[in-house]
């Protein structure tokens, strides 16, 4: 058994923070924690998060050279920006980095500045190991710096990677994808995310171009070998949380037996042979439900569905934790919850 | 200026039947209102309805002879399978019959009944005038028997016929469409239909096939010409109303141009030259919002947004009335909402 | 018949702003509309309030001397210390000045400053004519400032004062009010009202004293002779609109008779004789629900719901013009709606 | 440490049922569980509990004798009128007995009888123990049937008794209280539970009488010697699960510290010393939240929060097992969650 890990959470405060907080604080091989704000320095965790009191008992602290002394693991949970900025101090003090934001998950520099602005790490890019999970456990395992997918890319690529790797994907793909507000973070810039403007709404978004895109299509094209054409339009569901993709893909392959075969015994992927997924099956828990359906014309309909804030976000990030220090990989993941 | 019309509305007590009540209690050219519902008769119709106080002042019938005799129109907000049974009765003392249920949508009586069940009076189904509007007014300016397009189908088909007849459609057209909980009407046989069930959810349904899809079919190729392969997948929204249509269709075309020139000086019809569609724009109005955007690939996005019981229902069934009565298409119509 | 009345909206960017602009847009006795909005001045009103497409042609304008022209009347939706700074330049010039906020409602300047700040045109204050519209018609009649009622207090006054007024109230009142998030307005400054943090929320705020009380005291004195001794304490509601107010009143008579007596024949007024009010029955209409019953121990329950953003602010306020006008006091307010 | 405990839930597929099982299913000391539904028998239990695959592998049985043979506990989540028919039976076989509904909660027939009819087994009123787990600790030790409280009853119980006990009120109480969705059951006999009519929806129900009145003033005055005079009036919230309890209580005490003093180290309630309880701070938790303010006029306000599910009903079951078991207290019951 290893001794407790000590662990930094960058970016506390947000929703993603807190989803962190909320795992790691009673994950039974994590000690102390860090909890690192700056809008909220000094302030005590469990006043923002009252429902962990009992769990977190330290307060908010600032960034600076103490809070990156010692950990053994560093979440980021911040911003793009943030953690290209702090990583190499951390790595070079031999912390494992595990970055939640999109820092570190572009190989290509030119792909990201055009999305994200200047990188200011692009040295670290090369050893970024993207952990989609499942299909990045080798690497994960010797990996210091782990690049978490973004949520609408976690279940894009769980429902297309067993189709496109069999080499079963005819034509292009399309993607109707659906988030809660949740996934646009705690901010207060936007007067779209009030909850006079989103009860009873619904929109589609970013049909210009969305910047998980190209992550998209570099990690199916990793996992995969190749990536057919994909057009991706995300929407804003009236939800607190929870994703919805259904992906129209042109197969000459049933699905259902693709998906089953390629997560076979994945504990956290759910492909269902009777019913259809719902985010209420999904929020609040690590597990992605996928499903397939023929439709007429060639066309088979697969979703997935996942809560972007667990398996799209803190889940997953500590299911690499667990993965990179050879824990069981639902340690600290498999509560159940229902209705 | 024509008389004051009689109306009656059966099927008085479900959603649709509020909602016309609401129009027609209002409208300018509409006299007396007989309510018709089995399950309410005898209880004033204000109980039911309280933001109507002061507008309706009557009591629920059952349906009677009685009921029958006079009216100028009827409107059947029922489920399928009422207004057949009735629609000859009242064709033949002269009154209009509009039809907001599937009874008479369906030309070819095999489709129908294979997903209906038996047709009591397929004699009429020659006569019945699909009420489409904005597509539909000549003919709708001399019917007797109205059959209102389902909420679905009217955003998908005004979506799809300015891009279809101009021969622009080179292939598989795939409908993401997304409705509000009232679209299965005021029911409690299904537990997924209460609120909290619904409440921070979202789910695909009918995946198998949607009886709104022959009805689709009939309409584009009777208003377009012909009618291209088509996938159509509906899904359940966390909202009481509204209906939002996401169609990736591969096009050859500029769907904005087709769009804006085929719906050009529709009153009810906004073509969006900037922004997306809402559904909280179109919500409480008998507005239409569509938008198109290029995606990549030759396939062009476009998003048809309404209110499911006004422009989908309620509201397109009173504007056919107004059509056939020649009446200002949006008497009683335009009334102006916000937030 | 006057001629068409040119009015100004102050404030038009905001919830109360919207609503006035969609009960003026179509009001028959209104003729241009200027909508001002620091924020968004030079934008398409109609970009803004998609709803209204149809109805508002025009564009934001800049506060300017130009904007303060030349109206018949000026509304004023905007927050507190706007109002105080303008409108004496508009009643030098004739201009009846409407005000929504809390610059004019309060006759002690001291507990308007204790809330607010200091005040810049105390010397107004006496002229000022408090709107809650069926209290004070006399007066509205010949006012050129009308301080509209804040929409806690427009509820919980029209609940009150006919028992207050009969002598019949024993002693301490308490107050248990519920408001839609709406009524906080469309400020990005809190992250509590995020859709994020609300959904699924509700909680008490303000417990320490909520700045309606000095209001709703001063006018249950005006409009009833005294004012018992209230507790008020107003909670929040993971709804966009309505308020809902369960007051519980010592009383020594008969609560649903004299609500009855005192509001006979108003047409925005329904004391119920059977059932209970519901937020839904009232949002989108001008209505106020009323409801009592006899609790155990001589306390009397008293309900009132209305929609805090109409009869709550921007209904009332129309009300009073009309009322002002010498309209017809249901004119533009009369619109139905169910579901 | 004890053998693993055989465990039936009655009544397993409603949303009690549903938490129950979420509780259970990973309680370290629960072995075989077994789940029985007349309505769902046969069907699996995943089917239904989409988020507890993986949990949860058996499927529903009918009620028989066969599933009453040998649990060392039962627990019944079924409506009024199941668990008077089999605790006799389950408790000659020494299963000890944990009815989450009303059926054992009142000692006096007469007033059970006047709100739920017959009392199938009126001779085991006597031996069951009320169990407000907090306050009920030594009785449950040896107890072989529990009552748990309702969800309104646990919290108003657990605000009142402090003050109560203190002899510190003076007058009569009013309590106003708030439920989400879920309290009504997961039932299909009612519209107004439909997700349609209860988004942006709020209104008071059951006003001329709540049958959890008597079981408050009972447990109250068992267990803080007397009772206060009380008004009870519940209200339905917009959620699907949280309860909200504002009461309003003449008191010449401090509330806070008598609250703090009475709960001193108790897991499960937070006495707030800063900040007010939020529905959504509770929710998913076995958690309370209490905070009290004093208002004008010697009145206290009071105010309690939990999730209607857990600690209104599943969860101080479960506690009140593992008390009656000798297990830590908060065993299966400390799932940290935020959000």
């Amino acid at each position: 058994m290893p001794s407790l890990l000590k662990v930094t959470i960058f970016g506390a405060s947000g929703y993603v923070g807190a989803e962190l907080t909320a795992l790691l604080c009673r994950h039974p091989q994590v000690g102390t924690i860090t909890y690192v704000s700056r809008s909220l320095a000094g302030q005590p965790v469990a006043t923002h998060m009252p429902a962990l009191r009992g769990c977190v008992n330290s307060t908010f602290q600032a960034p600076s050279e103490e809070v990156f002394a010692e950990s053994d693991v560093a979440f980021f949970a911040t911003p793009h920006g943030v953690a290209m900025n702090s990583a190499n101090a951390l790595l070079m003090q031999n912390t494992v980095v595990i970055d939640l934001s999109p820092d570190f998950r572009l190989k290509d520099i030119a792909i990201f500045e055009k999305w994200y602005g200047q990188h200011t790490s692009p040295e670290l890019l090369p050893q970024a190991v993207y952990g989609l999970t499942e299909s990045a456990r080798p690497a994960l395992k010797n990996a210091n710096l782990i690049a978490c997918p973004g949520c609408f890319a976690t279940a894009i690529e769980l429902a297309l990677i067993p189709l496109v790797a069999a080499g079963s994907v005819n034509d292009h793909i399309i993607v109707d994808a659906k988030s809660g507000v949740s996934g646009a973070g705690k901010r207060t810039d936007r007067t779209d995310l009030l909850f006079a403007e989103q009860t009873e709404n619904f929109k589609a978004y970013a049909v210009e171009g969305h910047r998980h895109q190209p992550e998209i299509e570099q990690a199916v094209r990793q996992f995969a070998g190749h990536m057919p054409p994909m057009a991706f339009v995300p929407h804003l569901l009236p939800t607190a949380r929870g994703l919805y993709v259904s992906a129209y893909v042109p197969l000459s392959a049933d699905a259902f037996s693709l998906l089953q075969t390629h997560w076979a015994d994945e504990l956290f992927i759910d492909v269902l042979d009777d019913g259809l997924p719902e985010i209420s099956h999904v929020t609040r828990t690590n597990r992605v439900q996928l499903a397939a359906r023929p439709l007429p014309g060639g066309i088979t309909l697969v979703i997935a569905a996942l809560d972007n804030l667990l398996k799209g976000a803190a889940g997953q990030a500590v299911q690499n934790m667990n993965v990179r220090f050879g824990l069981p990989e639902d340690m600290g993941l498999s509560g159940a919850r229902t209705v």
